[in-house]
Formats: C-alpha cells, structure tokens, sequence
C-alpha cells in the first residue's frame, strides 16, 4: 500500500509537470476542468442511484454511467492540481481545502481509494446484478464523502 | 446508417425519458452537465494534441485521455437535452443553437459520427502510434467542429 501511494504521487506530479510543460494549463483553467469533472461523476453517480434505488434498473445505462466515473477517475486528474490552482484565482472559485496540498500523501491516499473503488464500480455494473451494483455504488459514495470531508470547503 | 440513426434517437429520448422520471432534472441542470463533458472532452483533447504535436509522446497520457473522451462520447448525452434545456434557463446559458433540437436527426447524425470517431480514437490510442492516433485524433476533431458549425451559438 506505502508503495501505492508513492507510486500514486509520483503518476501525479509527472503528469502535472507534463501538462504545465506541454499545455501551459493556467490555474483556473485547471480549477474549471476539475470542477467538470466532478460535475459530471456527480450527473452519473446520480443516475447509478436512481436505478439502484427505483423499481426499474436499466442495466445498459448503468454500465455507461459507471464506465464514464471510471474512465474520469482514472484519467490523472491529479494534472489539474496545479501551482497556483489552491486557490480562488482569475474569477473562477476553488472548493479545495488549503490542506489539499498540504497533505498530499492524504490526498492521494483517498483519491486512490476513489479510483479504485470507481474502477470496481464499472466492473460490478457489468455484470447486471443491481444489489452488487448498490454495494459497490455505496462504496464509491463513500470515497466521495471522505475526499469531501477532509479536503472540500463547506458551500 | 439510417436504422442506426433511428435507433440512435430511439435510444436518446427513451434516457432522455428516464432521466426525466426518475431523476426530476432540471433543464438548467442538464446545461451544467452537459457542458461539465465538454470541458473534460477538451481538456483530454488538448492533452492528446501536446502528445501528437510535441517533441514527446507519452503513450500513457494519450490511452487515458482517449478512454475519458471515448467513455464521456458514450455515456448517453442524448439525456442531456431535455425539455427546457434549449434556452437559458434558472440563470444558466446554453451555447446550443435552436435548430440543434428542430432538426434531432441531423444532431443525431453528427452526434453519432463524434461517438464512432472517439470510440476509435481510444482504440487506436492503445496502439501507441502516434502517427495513427494524430490521423485518428484529426477526424474526432472534425465531427467537434462540424457540430459547432451547425448547432454551436458563436462566443
């Protein structure tokens, strides 16, 4: 696990250097992709939920829905954590705690459980079975509210 | 082609439906995610255009940008576009022109070729050749901008 998360910072860091160097990604352009990002996990963590919890489970839109989450989780969004992207900046607001970047071993270990658990999420919605799909829909959420706990502001 | 057309906008008003009834989205709301993809599309575009321009091609950047765009092309936009969500709506601005929503073929035609061309794209990423994936790149660009031509109000 120590040698995950090393590993995990290490992706990181290589790919914000990487998109800074090629890109000249500006910080609020960085904050603005991130926010999209979650803006739409959360549309389709949504939709996961309606079928888990409805009388009607669509599987074929679960399976998009939680190949979509996957896909965001595991595209290196930790690119978009850039110098300068800590805070409020060129009229576009952050939601980051300042410990976010304070305490990246943290923050990665959770955004490490995020993707993993999301990557099982499209594994599991595969499947078909929507109790399994609950379980895993439950665990991602969770993930979710422990990154938001720790290192999202209040709104 | 036409029968995939069809089903194509059987299958978007069928989520289009869904989303409605089970999740009660509201058309400004449907705006917001709507655009959240197509920013992470054009961050993930821009990544891939650094790597095919540039000096350095990083094989791995380029499969997980690719698979974002391919998931996000795949994951059912078409439920995005609900009543309501033609005009700015609840303090939210739509760049989408009238005519995308009176003339729902031709949006589904072009929204399919960007659909195939993405799906491609992350196909032909996992191939490392840059040379292909800067062809494969050029023709998903193309379908962007043949639907901003057509359904896009110009900044």
């Amino acid at each position: 696990m120590h040698k995950k998360i090393v590993l995990a910072l290490v992706a990181s860091a290589s790919l914000a250097g990487a998109a800074h160097a090629q890109q000249a990604l500006k910080p609020e352009q960085a904050i603005k992709y991130r926010q999209a990002a979650y803006s739409y996990i959360s549309w389709n963590m949504g939709r996961i939920k309606a079928n888990v919890s409805g009388a009607n489970y669509n599987k074929s839109e679960v399976i998009l829905a939680a190949n979509v989450i996957s896909a965001i989780a595991n595209s290196g969004m930790g690119a978009l954590y850039i110098p300068g992207s800590d805070k409020d900046v060129g009229g576009v607001k952050t939601s980051v705690k300042p410990e976010f970047f304070a305490k990246p071993q943290d923050a990665a270990r959770l955004a490490q459980r995020f993707t993993q658990e999301a990557t099982e999420l499209a594994k599991v919605a595969a499947s078909g079975d929507a109790a399994a799909v609950k379980a895993q829909f439950d665990k991602v959420g969770g993930t979710c509210k422990a990154c938001h706990d720790d290192f999202k502001v209040k709104n």
